[in-house]
């Protein structure tokens, strides 16, 4: 029966429509650190004036999740607000205009989503605006010039994704809310909630209540954390009685030693991640753990790499009744390598190797887990970090100590 | 000095001026790894189709290695001879030949190339027919096909490269050697030598007197593992009075525990080594030992990603007084960072804190180090994996067990 | 000030008088494992029948304690209770009775007491009879029996320790207060609280109202966790406004990773601990942790050494105002190094190096941390481990996964 | 056959017997490292004043040994010599002899000795004299003292262990050779060979023309690591063409990435070495290894307690032919956990459960493997350490880097 939902929702045009009857969608991954690692991003400001500078490399990326089997195409619009290219807009060698970003990102992702039957999603996320104490008409008119544009390329859903204070998020799904088009919600928070104290489980509420009708959340910690957020956002709407399709994308990276905001953190943070990167077995056993759970848009953020997209789609095709076209060179459970010369490696051509495999790091010298940093920091990083009077970083940190 | 040589050696033409110049080459990084992770290339078989299926895809991966500052583009035709396609041919949809397969490769190493000032490079690898036993003349066959398709397409020079037994290294060389191009020949083996015992000084003896002018190892082992075998050839040369220039494209996988014959037989192998993956800083690391070492053409095989190479390339950059294109997107150590929100994150914009960063793997129920399988062989396999009496993997292992 | 009152209270009598005075009490280690390694007590019935079967050993054991600094010696008399003691007696080769235990555990302790200025502490710990459901005036009738011992021996306070349920340790404490002698009570628990879901610090106000003069926790857990424990128990019992002194005597294990029902669940447990054994400045670190949360009663259990108790006596020494008599062994933070022949060793004498050092397992085949066993069964165990019908493991596992 | 000859073995008296006979001789375990821990010895000095300040200490720990196997008490003499001692002199509250230190040890083996079949031996080891280049006549004469008390305690036999440099081995040798008695030569060298690049094989060469009748190694390295030293001094003896019995008492720590010069050098010696410990597993390997390669005088060193030399007893039990009396409180195996409460307990009470288990540090922060300190310096180091000029730290590291 799901296999028939699956092949029959194939036909039917919207996100919400897939949805209610009952498909898996499947999403993409993460434009920023993928794309940093093939030289188009740069880390730090994580801005997308790649959609303009360099369309082939975007292209590219999105032909790869398509053909991995995501069924939603993100525009590469991740922090491509105003105030956040403004902002950056010193290293970028041509100023280049929001508009233009916006505009190449939406016109990338539909030509490459109608080589195939994927939706276009268009997506914002938190902007320096609110971080600067900005007020809520001030952070909504620079979330709405980029609805503009997704309104006049005609995306057929939108996101807003990455938002670490729910305050912010529910303004932004109102925003989007007003172009009558389907607002899914994700933040970047794990089970101790937003960086205000709020719980997931009231977050998700807001989050539907302001309009939105998928909630979940998206990056900041790994697959695992992620899922038991989503839980605790599950538990909170079912006990307000409300009703949302529910959303994941995770990091493909391992992070059970973040702190309430995540990977950031991290020492490694962002160009030590590598012996953090989740195999594509991990992901298998998060898209089964994600579908038990009810979740129905299934997909990654930072550190996705199309292969781990394929890994969703593999492990749920049963349920989907099809495989992705990249399958073609993917044999499940790795049982191409029945074909291998060694007769050791054939003997690695089975599911149960794969699935129990413990992958050693090859870094006896390193650690398996380290200390975030934050300074023990918490609370009350928003406001300390604007004070005018901490002018070096360790001013600063004695502020921080003194306060907390 | 070395500056200037680096920046008058652009426009020089072939790779032996440049190397004679003391130009410093940078190699490109390993396309069936990359390519297995963008959906292009199916492991086990490895081999190239997706020159003529995919094409786009591969002229992409090209393109962000050019920028990552490769000088050499190789031609993506590993595992590309008649022998090995026609062996893995069932599992392509339709029949792709040979030539079609190593034409499209030139093809588009050559478009590439010329959006920049790279030197194309045609490459043949081990076949199956030596591992089959086949003669002298028959292997060697096999290689004049692919040698025939690369005059065709006038490559700049060629490369003979991952080979196990520097006997078919050798006569890999003898018809490489035989167009008149310039040959570089570099063997998958370790400081033990090659499968038959013969030591790396005496591999890179033998390839020289063939005809080599650059000699070194890719792929099998880790960047320090492979050094040292460079090293060892090195002393070779020397104590032979033989001159020739070195190379080296390891893995950009960690593997202190692997065996005589490489990261093949660590248990993670293809699907579980993402753990093991360097970091750039790792990489800066091997290209300032190679460089002082005295090797000169110093690139990347598996496991190598284009922000690998750059890596390289920003290393080295004192030496040869440019950065590559794709640092416009990349900060030196990481200096992009002093433009984060968070502090503690801009505190990291510094080389002191990435040279000594121990990365956590975030995997605390997993070792450092595993075991390599291979059953303990490490020479005879050769010869017992085509023996017709052992059909089955046990029967292998007991007459490996008998054996040895 | 401190100084003066710990030095003056070398000359108050018992436990409470000293406690009242502020000073800091120091308990000794774990007798059962240690006495398992020199070979005088059997993992799993971990019975004393030592103290009559090899006084000797156990003699030497508490002087070793004396030595390092411990100011309560506590009697061997863990599981010594009657119902324990033939449970296991089978084998012990000639049947030695309980009272015969216990009697001996008390003239070891206090011999070695006499010849420092230490306190004996008689101990009780849970009985068979409990987990087998056996009534309250049934199991305080066994717990009277060791009462009887310890009060014809002249014990100066007594000690309930090591249990798991709080019903079961306040029966024991109301045995024993009747004695009129002073009583400590501590449970083997983690912040998760006893095996019926009573929190920790419900469990110490429980305690504290049936009598107990000094609560906190045993075994179990490694000293992080147990300080948690008692962290919890402190605020439950400044919510109720009881007071009593605090207590913690927890394992020398390293176990982030254990569950609920603590290291006994461990895959390592008993006989493979060895990796997670502290170093001496791990319990350094505890001491001054413990002694920093208002605990004044600070010792040790499982796999705590007399070094280890020597280092928190070293550490709290500019409280006390003096060193232990082993110390005359024992430079502070490793300074007796500065003798050694290798300059590089020298190097090593100092506070910073050993406060900062990450020591290595030298196992890189080995994982950091382990899933604990237990079947995930944390409730329910104790009913279901007695069910006839389940003779075989198999089945017992099977009716564990049938019932939760 | 085997088990009749170890049990005619115990009424044979000499050392040399018992091994001509077959038999399986076992040593005791070290007596410096488990003294330290219970408060009797200084690390850094290593000297053996207990014998007359702490004799009850001693005698309990050679007490232990016999229990647990031993066939042979070594008199606890380690580092007795009286340049040794008058060297570390000023710490000893009253000043002790070095022939008091040394007639105590042999009183106190002796009597141990008695209460089973056990033989005592002699120990000497590397003198000051040596290091600070006294001549042969000098450091002859300071272990001709130590050997005169051997002599009047009439030791059962001598063992010259813990020696670096095989000259003075050699010179060991010859001064207790002239006692009659038999003599054992042990010297703590790793594969790489002893401080002066001598090679195992020419050592135990050395050492039996010299007149030693047992080589071998003991301390510095873990038992893999000395198990390999002895075979190759078992292939110099061979190609040689000498026969001796072999001998082999390594560590108890795991030291995979020590240096030339063993465990001293590792970052955690002596106070950080707890995560590397053997458990009793390891040591039933490393038993069964010693065995099957011939060796037949099988001990420990440093981190060997009671319940190490036990697991050798009872992995060669079946050959032996009985089981040491220690053997009563511990179940081969893990047997005895059969009789534990919670049945996932109860199924760890099986040998292939022990032998598999990879145990978990606990310590997710911390590394398998650590750089060995030593600043790189493999030799020279003798010299450079008695330069008058390097006063400090800073001066004989930079000399050091000067020379080297």
């Amino acid at each position: 029966r799901t296999v028939i939902i699956n092949l029959l929702s194939c036909f039917l045009q919207g996100i919400l429509e897939r949805l209610d009857a009952g498909e898996i969608v499947i999403g993409d991954g993460g434009f920023v650190i993928a794309l940093e690692k093939r030289g188009y991003v740069k880390a730090g400001p994580w801005t997308p004036e790649a959609t303009v500078e360099h369309p082939e490399a975007v292209r590219q990326l999105h032909r790869e999740f398509l053909r991995a089997g995501s069924t939603v195409l993100q525009t590469f619009t991740f922090y491509a607000s105003e105030d956040k290219l403004e902002n950056r807009g010193n290293y970028v060698a041509e100023k280049i205009s929001c508009q233009k970003v916006n505009e190449a990102a939406c016109d990338i992702a539909r030509e490459v989503a109608n080589e195939g039957d994927a939706l276009v999603a268009g997506g914002v996320s938190q902007t320096p605006s609110y971080l600067s104490c900005k007020d809520k008409t001030e952070v909504k008119a620079v979330l709405q010039k980029q609805l503009e544009v997704f309104m006049k390329k005609n995306v057929d859903f939108l996101i807003a994704e990455y938002f670490e204070h729910v305050e912010e998020a529910v303004w932004a799904v109102e925003v989007l809310k007003e172009s009558g088009k389907p607002v899914a919600a994700t933040m970047c928070i794990g089970p101790e909630g937003d960086m205000d104290g709020v719980s997931p489980g009231q977050c998700a509420v807001q989050l539907v209540k302001a309009g939105a009708s998928i909630v979940g959340v998206n990056c900041h910690f790994d697959p695992e954390t992620s899922l038991e957020t989503v839980r605790l956002m599950k538990e909170g709407l079912q006990a307000a009685k409300l009703k949302a399709h529910l959303m994941c994308q995770p990091l493909a990276f391992h992070t059970p030693d973040c702190g309430k905001q995540g990977f950031i953190d991290l020492p490694e943070f962002p160009f030590g991640l590598e012996p953090r990167i989740a195999t594509r077995w991990d992901i298998q056993k998060y898209a089964r753990k994600a579908y038990d759970l009810g979740i129905r848009y299934i997909g990654g953020c930072c550190g996705f790499e199309p292969y781990h997209i394929r890994a969703i789609a593999e492990e749920l095709a049963p349920e989907r009744g099809f495989l992705p076209e990249a399958s073609e060179k993917h044999g499940s459970w790795g049982d191409n390598l029945s074909m291998h010369t060694k007769p050791w490696v054939r003997a690695r051509a089975r599911k149960e190797y794969w699935e129990n495999l413990k992958p050693a790091s090859g870094r006896p010298y390193c650690p398996s887990m380290s200390k975030p940093d934050g300074w023990g920091v918490t609370k009350g990083a928003k406001e300390l970090m604007q004070q005018k009077e901490a002018t070096t970083e360790q001013q600063l940190k004695e502020l921080f100590q003194k306060k907390f």
